[in-house]
């Protein structure tokens, strides 16, 4: 008898069966007799066929009409999927985001959640009814629509959670956990029971699109158990947890992830004086371009080189300025190479081994990959490769960090 | 200097083209110096896009649920007609009903407007903004979102130019005005530069669907001075009047309007006795059948005959339950007729002129058109005839009553 936040993306609501399988899977939850919230994104390819018709009309729409017009996708999804939940003689009730009073500031498009009015919803479920929110909307304190941005839904999903201290927070999604790396990349890949929120983290940032890193964050922050699941395939999933007593059993690493949505982009021949780092990156950021990974030679010759990765479609861009740059404090060539991908293991078992750095580079030395770039934090060790070892890098990982699904022996 | 109110309807906002459209006219409005509220309806097909989504899961929706739905497809019109004003230069804003409180009863999918804040409009309207409202919504007192039935963003337009105090509400439709008879039937038939509400009323009842009966009515009781005009082409349109000192130049009839959706029942041989025609009419009414036109001829050897017309697509259901009661109150037989069409003469002049009833029969008898049933009010007088006379009918009114365009003649 727990009571539960489900969320349902675009995939699981994307047809009218769909739906109606959603509302089956609900309502089998509803019997066992817990307490249900849903949340679900608009129908697939709904968002898109909007956001087209408002480029016939505007290149760059409004950012708040851009909101009001998107927001509708999941109102037709809340109604549709209460009517199949109606159906099924499972009372429930449909809300948007400013209904449930989903209180944002007012950035549109890629606005925040400040507060839920979780009174209206506590009645609903007291009365027995199955509550479903359009995810990814809110409203800001003057009532304008607006709404969260990418993955916005898991973000709306884990916030109702937080409200009304939901016993789990489900995310439902068309992978059926999460794994030790890409079973595309590695065939012994191994979906992981629980894994902690700070090594989740450190997936969800480096590629493993499962769930939105701010959704993470934010159950992270509010302590809300999450769980990510397959709408197509019964099963427990993956549950995100707390780092607790069980973190002496933790394994050295967790999963590897990677990611080869990068470009690489070195200046050299920087004079080696105080500012230097600021004068080269700041302009890039001031471009709201974003950068991820940093590295700074030592000098030679009071003359530094640096090295920095930027989003791939960014990379002309990010060269273009550089090139100024470095004419304007006489630096020397600037190199751009979009032909890179990053890997890295994640375990918040590092902290407590050492050596595990060394371990990763063995293990890819034996394999002849050359490092181009390293980065490390306390629960995660990056490198940048060259793109076509990618693969070959992970599964090496994989293997070196005992990551395999082990062979179910019954008589064992 | 004006505030107007202007409604455009699904046809008028059907594509982003016509959306554009829609913009540019309002910005010219705008540019002259008015202020304006625009009104718009779902893209056309919109409606019924939705509405075959909500089929596909349940027969009969849950009407709150239905509305949760429907109400969607105005909020995408809002948002893409305010970014093409915005696009323009001309500074919009979009609301949806629940954001602009039309508030309404609970009645789901039938709504009826309570009241209206026209508080935030009006700082809009001061700031120099136009206001751009989803048509056909709005929300009950706990913020559940309704819809207002068949034809409600015009009521929409006309409550909103009501609670501003607007100096015209403007429908926008895909006709230029109310002719004096629907031009289709009869060449001749002219434009009305005015109508009285009472004959407007008159004349959207009978079947002239330029405008919903209920917001006629709204504008007549709020005082709302209302023009009917094409999106498509220049011009007037027709001015819906407060019958005034103007009234002495009214001619006798305004218009003739008509009507081939009923159908005729007639049940013989009823006993004439007090409670006959409760008996009979009760049943149908419980059977939420509507009645229009009633006939009860004077009786002989205390029977008597009761005839009555229905909404076509009701006759078999009527006739089913006439032949049930014909047999409990000892009645004889019971004849549908499906084929029969009602002409009505519609002028406010009619009430100072006597006689024009004779003229209407004088005329129909000099075509050889045989009244089979007739059915008086102040300012209207409906005859019921066999469908196949229905265009000579017309025809020979529209001339009888001088409302034939009159050729110019610039040297005149």
């Amino acid at each position: 008898m727990a009571l539960l936040v489900q969320k349902f993306g675009g995939t699981s609501v994307g047809t009218t069966e769909r739906i109606e399988a959603v509302a089956d899977k609900v309502c089998r939850f509803r019997s066992e007799g817990h307490d249900v919230v849903v949340v679900v994104s608009a129908m697939s390819g709904e968002t898109n066929r909007l956001i087209a018709l408002a480029n016939d009309i505007m290149e760059e729409p409004t950012p708040r009409e851009m909101d009001v017009l998107v927001s509708t996708g999941e109102q037709v999804t809340i109604a549709l999927l209460s009517m199949a939940l109606q159906k099924r003689g499972c009372d429930a009730r449909s809300y948007t985001g400013g209904q449930v009073r989903i209180l944002t500031d007012n950035s549109h498009n890629k606005a925040r959640i400040r507060d839920i009015d979780a009174h209206r919803m506590q009645e609903d479920l007291d009365a027995g009814r199955v509550i479903v929110v359009a995810g990814f909307q809110g409203v800001d304190e003057h009532g304008n629509i607006t709404t969260l941005g990418r993955g916005g839904s898991d973000t709306t999903a884990v916030a109702l959670a937080a409200a009304l201290k939901a016993d789990e927070c489900q995310i439902y999604t068309d992978v059926d956990g999460v794994y030790t790396t890409d079973p595309r990349v590695v065939d012994s890949a191994r979906r992981l029971d629980r894994i902690t929120f700070e090594e989740m983290l450190e997936m969800a940032s480096l590629g493993s699109k499962v769930l939105q890193i701010r959704a993470v964050e934010f159950a992270g922050k509010y302590n809300v158990p999450l769980r990510v699941l397959s709408s197509f395939v019964e099963g427990e999933g993956t549950l995100i947890t707390f780092e607790d007593d069980t973190a002496m059993e933790q394994p050295v690493v967790s999963g590897i992830a990677f990611n080869r949505d990068e470009a690489k982009l070195t200046i050299s021949g920087v004079p080696d004086t105080p500012g230097s780092a600021l004068s080269i990156l700041k302009p890039i950021s001031d471009a709201n371009i974003e950068v991820d990974m940093i590295v700074q030679n030592v000098g030679q010759d009071n003359k530094t080189a640096f090295t920095f990765t930027v989003n791939r479609p960014d990379l002309k861009r990010a060269q273009d300025i550089l090139r100024r740059i470095s004419d304007e404090i006489g630096a020397g060539e600037v190199i751009g190479d979009s032909k890179i991908a990053k890997v890295s293991i994640v375990g918040v078992g590092m902290r407590s081994h050492a050596g595990v750095a060394t371990q990763m580079f063995e293990a890819l030395s034996k394999e002849g990959i050359n490092i181009q770039m390293i980065s490390t934090s306390e629960i995660k060790v990056s490198v940048v490769i060259d793109e076509k070892y990618l693969e070959l890098a992970v599964r090496a990982l994989h293997s070196t960090f005992g990551l395999e699904s082990v062979g179910v022996d019954e008589n064992a």
